[in-house]
């Protein structure tokens, strides 16, 4: 059976998960494209449906039971791409409370643009930085767009949303590593075993409670032409270095 | 005098230089936003015009003689920004033909993507990375998103444009580092005092030609659950560590 119409209620609801209001009233995102969908069925994530356009002849790593067959008008209905792949999962968000921090940790203050929280997820699990802080002020690491940037990093690092005061009370006595210009070159900065890494808004850097929590502060050397770097590129870079490329 | 009418010979003309065949026939670029305009006022680059729109209460940073006020609907019209500052320049594109490789440069191979594209000249300028080539497939470094994600990049970073075998040719004895899976890690490789830094393709990497000219394959370690880092983050990355942070 080829679903056909958008006004079926599945659909209707499915669609509703292109924002942020239907995600968190159905604990739900997307995840589209083949590439994402093989990596997201290798992860513990709970795939509850896939749907797949009529003239989908790709890969399909998912059972028929799961599987539900859509037009391609009403694929592109639900799609958030300009030229749709035809897959697409409808995923269970995973569970984001906050645990105490360990081992290397990221911290993210208020990374409002999608794109960036996504490009930040996908380094933070190539660079082996487990668990990742959201304060509530982030954007939405589920929305299409940044599940697209995250090229799976969604699936393999663990999410923590919360507070900012929640967050930094459970960090109580964890060392705290921000990124701002009044720091130490970050190539000569030895850092403790386990920390967490703060990176701030894109254009309001680390909150005053965050920075007032901070044990460290490191800079990466600029040439004076230049007055910052993308939030998300700053991340790579201070997440590679305190760690001088040991990923495990 | 404010201009009112889109039909105004000058507001087409300018209007024309958001497309790349615009650029291309006019040999003149934009320039948005009241800090890029502060910064482009302060490089090199010949401002030919500078327009405000009439509710814009910010700084301009140019002559009264060079600054056209509009009206907020023209300027909106020549704006490509969803929420424009109010001010806008009209720069000439600088010479790009190519020039012999010195110190520290970077090729970029086919980097398709616009914001890409602004956010690496963005790093190679705070990175010290004087001189970047870009192959003729390359995202055009002048169009108005990569303008707007170099942050004065663009101003400040020797740009030298051409075919890839006319760079190769200019290249020649002049060692070529890429970035490829298959190389030494990046924290234990020693470069040598002057390289050329390839970054490829989004999709496809560095091409077949460039890789066979290449004296040196990189790579970045990563966990295995992740395949690869976003184009601009890897040239972060790496752009750093092979200079060990030394930036002048």
């Amino acid at each position: 059976m080829i679903l056909t119409s958008k006004n079926n209620p599945l659909i209707k609801e499915t669609a509703s998960l292109k924002d942020k209001k239907g995600r968190k009233e159905l604990g739900l995102f997307l995840v589209e494209g083949r590439k994402m969908a093989v990596e997201c069925q290798k992860s513990n994530f709970t795939v509850e449906r896939v749907f797949v356009a009529e003239s989908y002849t790709g890969e399909n790593p998912f059972s028929e039971e799961r599987t539900v067959c859509v037009s391609d008008d009403v694929f592109r209905f639900l799609s958030d791409e300009k030229t749709p792949q035809g897959i697409l999962c409808r995923v269970r968000i995973p569970d984001t409370t906050l645990l105490a921090p360990k081992g290397r940790c990221l911290l993210l203050d208020g990374v409002a643009d999608p794109g960036n929280m996504g490009t930040i997820l996908r380094t933070a699990n190539a660079a082996g930085y487990d668990r990742v802080y959201l304060t509530n002020d982030c954007a939405d690491p589920f929305s299409p767009k940044s599940v697209r940037a995250s090229m799976s990093g969604v699936f393999f690092t663990e999410i923590c949303r919360g507070d900012r005061a929640e967050i930094l009370s459970l960090m109580d006595g964890f060392p705290i590593v921000i990124a701002d210009m009044g720091g130490v070159d970050v190539f000569s900065f030895e850092p403790p075993k386990a920390f967490a890494l703060v990176i701030g808004n894109e254009a309001n850097g680390v909150s005053d409670e965050v920075k007032k929590a901070s044990a460290h502060v490191v800079k990466i050397p600029m040439r004076s032409t230049q007055e910052s770097l993308n939030a998300a590129v700053s991340a790579g870079i201070i997440m590679y270095v305190l760690q001088k490329g040991q990923v495990e």
